[in-house]
């Protein structure tokens, strides 16, 4: 057996690993968050990568997901291995094709980031709202929950494409799985070689369409043959289970991994069994291990091919013990009895004799979290109060179908917990992603790293979870206990609860310029206090400054990389990580010339260096928190809803916070109350080189450039101090004009200083104050209340 | 109470009639079978008629059905009460917008005329494929089974729709009731009007999406909210059955039949109950009498509201005698463990105490005919075989799903069953439609009309299936056992089985130019010994000739019917129906002139007086039937497809025939065995008047003429009197140019005449004859074997 390879990397790259063998043509369009997987393959093609035909993958890109369901229609007609990704609403366009595909028993494979569909709000996170719109079409339906799955998993997607005639959707959970980094053994693509079935790939080509084998295809039949030709393909559907199973067997050897149609986990004689598929299922088996070993009868039977439903393998691998059943759906059917995997699971079952009690329910719509204290509340469910048709994660207090839960701990000792605030674009993701490269490829350590991001994207807050053990990491959820918490952005620790998670005796780790005497002071009661109670370990460091010296600009995650190491040590000794850095530094900058490779030796080296320890109090346990007031004049949708999604708190907000707004509707004029202050640079004006173009707040990503133009009356009304000069530009004679900068709103990109065409810069970058910050509101006050003419200067002498 | 107001028309006019009294907007485009409700009501707006808020419909019609799914979506979020009509891949191309529309609570209705997808190939025709792909989607769904349901209920589903903020989905069967004629009640505005709950319509308006309410709405959530804010949307749906219900109820109570989201039908204490929804319910009720009448405990649950499915209800109408349920879906889900309905019951019933069996199958697919033969099969398989995952309509020898069946009579004595064989465009289908009405509109007798077309159109067999009699036809299946039977085309008498399903007793209507005399010479022994064994009656007409001698041209139609008429008194005397059709075609001719409608006098006059009998001699019974000789030499799938469906025997071939043909291939070529001969004038080519210009071959829809060039060796080859001429034209020198017309291929059509530029036009249309069949088989034999330059000639001189 050839040695096992691993390598650090998400769930897009594993499937484009695994369908890149299989593929000679790929027809793409991008979709969130699929679309890596098309860019992987393009990017291979490009470098010559050879499929399993000794070809690269010829790439088309269309206009629509329509548009590539179509290529791949027909480019399998044309007798060519196709394939394609995709998601949501992606898929959904996807199945009049898809239809047509599987009626023509083509091979195509399709590998689905499973994601919602748009309904009240569109959403790019996960669940199986778009796999489960797909159940009617005729292709068969592959399911994988994890990083190492997707790998496994993805070749037999193809493999059993070929040999049954039947196309493949090979899905696993959208951003939980496809963005999800982990250690996994990589496929080798000679294993895969052996598997296929060449003759099957003969047939397939033979059968092709084309001018020396002229046929007609596509055509149309009646009431009165339609129906017997659409009965006979029942015999293609009925050995695809088999041949799955078969290779499925086939990558269980290869891999050592245990792969089936369904797979039974947990207690041989269990008697409360929970059916699931996804990437819930790695967190159903760390609750179940977690429970066997409290002496529970539990399992969890895991669907991997969901379609064709083979009742011959779902009943070879759960135990006739079972008593109890809860089937978990992650998607949503209004209107419906029941959730489809639920209501496959009763109709299997129903008339046997001796059967379970069932019960079904949902959770994970969009990614929301599942966690093991929820799954502990779904067994415990089936015995004692017995509800149907629940929901978990959330609190449903209107509809009363939520399960109540506790967060219970499954976490093994050997494995550390850990997690990153960053600031979007200030390179944390990058960094921890580096992190868990450096670690999966020298040690023999197992990690996982999950991002959360905001809809802000640039400027807007980015958690990082981070999980590193000694074995594969199970824990598709995120990390809410961690060992070691970091923060790149003091301004946050006024706006997040950040360490309130943080376990006894963890670290704390806070980039800031406060000096180390005067931190007592800045820190908030309410983070004094949960540190001290927590036992918990404190260290700052100034990476701002750091950066600086090392010349590196505003990027501070090298410095932040180095802190943690240093930090770290149960994971990794801190002079290995050292050496391993500068190896990645060298990797990944060596191209950008010897400077900066340099810069960055000396930010890691900084990194230890900067690190200071602060004392965290045993006193501080008994401070009195600071009091939030609400601010009850703020509008009813920006106090209850937008400030509390902005705090990172609308993962608990109850159902009934969404009255009023049951069909997605949005109050306008939210971002008036939100100043987010993120800022260390904001945009100054430079009165007397401004040439009036307007560039600057054309460019603006945030809006927060905005020009004005004062009448006479309004500029004799205006505040003291309000800095105009006089208008230039036909028609506007007589006028003041003004750029107005609303600093709190400022991300600090300084776009507009670079798009200034003005010899002499308009525009600088100056350091935020109590001066700038009080003159610009009063001026924002006035001039949006007061000024005639303002946005709609946006764009009009630009010329 | 207002008069009762009757109208014989088809499924989408009814659906369009209420469709038309609550819609502001109408996003339009056109897909089979549902074309006519945009289509009507795009008339009806033209013509000014108003809706319930005194305007007339704005129809607006899109690119595609997913652009009028988003008129749709848009016009409703700008507050305007907003319909489509679809079907098939139509509403998978709205999948996406109908998630959305779900999800923002609008109250849009899509009415569809259920139709198959293109799966192995496309089809027209009807079955439940397309709206179970929209069943994830949150519309509620309402199902009509009759052209009087679509009617009655097509308004409780825009009542529901404004009243519950979910939009609705009424679908039927498409061709089956969408393209049925029959006599139904007539809603009257004023009735709707009384329904609709105004204030709902305000609230509603209220909430649109405009600059004096502006909102933002269609926006994004993330993994924190989505799904809290799509599960509060339960509370709207929980409401839905209560509404429709109320709607249903009120509906009942105008027209004085039952309606509720499930009707009970059948014997109170049924033990055996069948499931099912759409057109196939009405056969069913037929065939639940004929089982009642022969003491069956047996009954019908028929589902109207199928989303929400309400279990309420389900359980208020299921008689609690129940023991056995089958349950019959008309779609197909390959993979899947049941069909959706199916699902759905085994769903509700799952885990009760005494829960009967259950067993599933499928019907129809693509407008397979379903009789009452095959519904006692399911009531019989309840009993006896038990057989599950059953198939109706077909014989499958490969998966072995159906279930035998004898045909049952289920037919009151006081219904008459008509069968009229047409060649389309003949005018037999308008002929028929005309008759419905003047019998629907003057009499108390129901009527039904249903077309059977094959995809051929122009030249093809059009098979019209009417129904009279005293009580409303429930009939949804083509006539197999007609008391009469009208063939307008003499040379079917050898390629279909016309009179195999005539009644004992019953007329034959044969149009024939052959004498009296000749007939018996003239008739094939199969038939002479059908019509003695049935002790048959036989009429001849010639009305070809006649409704020449009329001045009518080749519309025979008019002499058909009143032939008909003359034959038929037991529906209406023959004087009151002279009258009748005099005053009809007065209505429909009179525009065209005194001239037209004394023509059309003159015709009706002479159907009855060319009446001749013919007598069916006893001894006929005796005569040996031709035997017919299979032609082993024809190609495997023309001999075993293409033929058998040309015959319309397509209808009995098992499911094995297609083996080998599994994904839809067509063999091509067949068309070259396919000689219909059904024209009676053929055009001939004038050698002399010929400009060739190839605009013949251009114009000609049926590919029967093409020209040829010949080289002089070709010529030196060519048999015996091939007429051709100098070929003119650029490089063409030295070779021979002829137009070749296949005339058995020939519809008769004429297009090749009128296109004709020549002055002296060089193709004339002339009497079908052996001399010209002959030369022209001879002709294009060698022409097509030994020639160069034949086809790629099309085009290339129009200049």
């Amino acid at each position: 057996m050839a040695k096992k390879v691993f390598q650090s990397m998400d769930g897009n790259q594993a499937a484009a690993h695994v369908a890149y063998a299989f593929t000679e043509v790929a027809g793409i369009y991008p979709i969130t968050p699929s679309s890596p997987m098309a860019e992987y393959t393009d990017l291979w093609a490009s470098q010559g990568k050879k499929n399993l035909f000794g070809m690269p993958v010829k790439v088309i890109e269309m206009q629509s997901e329509a548009g590539a369901a179509g290529t791949v229609h027909g480019s399998l007609q044309a007798g060519a291995l196709t394939t394609t990704y995709t998601a949501s609403q992606g898929l959904l366009l996807k199945l009049p094709n898809m239809y047509k595909i599987a009626g023509e028993l083509l091979p195509g494979v399709i590998h689905v980031a499973a994601r919602s569909i748009a309904v009240q709000a569109l959403s790019i996170f996960g669940d199986h709202q778009d796999v489960m719109a797909a159940r009617p079409t005729g292709f068969a339906i592959l399911s994988s929950g994890s990083v190492q799955e997707v790998m496994d998993l993805g070749a037999v997607a193809h493999l059993s494409a070929i040999k049954s005639s039947i196309p493949f959707l090979h899905f696993f959970d959208g951003f939980r799985t496809s963005h999800e980094v982990n250690k996994v053994e990589v496929m080798d693509y000679a294993d895969l070689d052996k598997l296929l079935d060449r003759d099957a790939v003969k047939r397939f080509r033979k059968n092709a369409l084309n001018s020396s084998n002229p046929v007609t295809r596509g055509s149309a039949q009646n009431d009165d043959v339609y129906m017997q030709a659409r009965e006979i393909q029942d015999k293609y559907y009925e050995l695809v289970p088999d041949i799955a199973a078969k290779y499925l067997a086939d990558i269980s050897k290869i891999t050592g991994r245990n792969y089936a149609p369904f797979v039974f986990y947990g207690d041989k004689d269990a008697t409360d069994v929970v059916i699931a598929m996804g990437s819930v299922t790695e967190a159903i088996e760390e609750t179940v291990d977690h429970l066997v070993a409290q002496g529970k009868k539990v399992g969890l039977l895991t669907v991997h091919l969901y379609r064709p439903f083979s009742t011959k393998y779902f009943f070879e691998q759960m135990p006739k013990t079972v008593k109890r059943i809860t089937v978990l759906d992650r998607t949503k059917e209004s209107g419906s009895v029941g959730e489809p995997l639920f209501l496959d699971i009763k109709g299997i079952y129903y008339g046997l004799d001796n059967t379970p009690e069932i019960l079904g329910g949902r959770y994970g719509l969009s990614s929301k979290d599942t966690t093991p204290g929820q799954i502990v509340a779904v067994f415990d469910n089936m015995v004692n109060a017995k509800k149907d048709r629940f929901t978990i994660g959330i609190n449903d207090d209107v509809n009363h179908t939520s399960l109540p839960y506790e967060e219970v701990d499954v976490q093994k000792e050997t494995s550390t917990e850990l997690l990153f605030f960053g600031l979007g674009s200030d390179g944390t993701v990058g960094a921890s992603k580096n992190t868990i490269k450096i670690i999966g490829e020298n040690t023999d350590l197992y990690g996982q790293a999950y991002s959360s991001y905001d809809s802000k994207k640039s400027g807007g807050v980015t958690r990082m979870h981070l999980r590193f053990g000694a074995d594969p990491i199970r824990s598709t959820y995120l990390v809410s206990h961690p060992h070691f918490v970091s923060c790149s952005k003091d301004s946050y620790l006024t706006k997040y609860d950040m360490v309130g998670g943080l376990r006894e005796g963890g670290s704390f780790l806070l980039n800031t310029v406060v000096p180390k005497e005067e931190v007592e002071a800045f820190l908030p009661n309410k983070v004094k206090k949960q540190l001290a109670e927590k036992n918990a370990k404190l260290y700052i460091i100034n990476a701002v400054k750091l950066a600086e010296e090392a010349g590196l600009g505003v990027m501070i995650n090298t410095i932040m990389q180095s802190a943690f190491f240093a930090l770290n040590e149960q994971i990794m000794d801190y002079a290995t990580a050292t050496k391993l850095m500068k190896k990645y530094a060298k990797k990944a900058y060596g191209r950008k010339g010897e400077a900066i490779v340099e810069k960055n030796y000396k930010a890691i080296d900084a990194g230890k260096a900067g690190l200071v320890v602060v004392e965290v109090k045993p006193e501080w346990a008994n401070l009195t928190p600071e009091t939030v007031e609400i601010d009850m004049t703020r509008p009813h949708f920006v106090r209850e809803i937008a400030d509390k999604v902005n705090a990172i708190k609308g993962y608990d907000l109850p159902v009934s916070a969404f009255t009023g707004y049951e069909d997605g509707t949005m109050d306008n004029g939210g971002t008036h109350f939100e100043k987010r202050g993120v800022a260390n640079y904001v945009p100054e004006w430079i009165v007397d080189n401004c040439i009036q173009c307007n560039q600057c707040a054309f460019a603006c990503p945030h809006a927060v450039i905005r020009p004005f133009l004062l009448t006479e009356e309004e500029m004799a009304n205006a505040p003291e101090g309000l800095q105009t000069k006089k208008a230039t530009g036909k028609g506007l004679q007589g006028l003041q004009y003004k750029i107005q900068i609303s600093t709190l709103d400022c991300t600090g990109c300084g776009v507009c200083v670079e798009v200034c065409p003005s010899k002499t810069k308009s525009l600088v970058m100056s350091p935020i104050g109590d001066e700038i910050e009080k003159g610009e509101i009063q001026n924002a006050e006035y001039l949006f209340d007061h000024v005639t003419y303002k946005d709609n200067l946006v764009g009009k002498n630009n010329a």
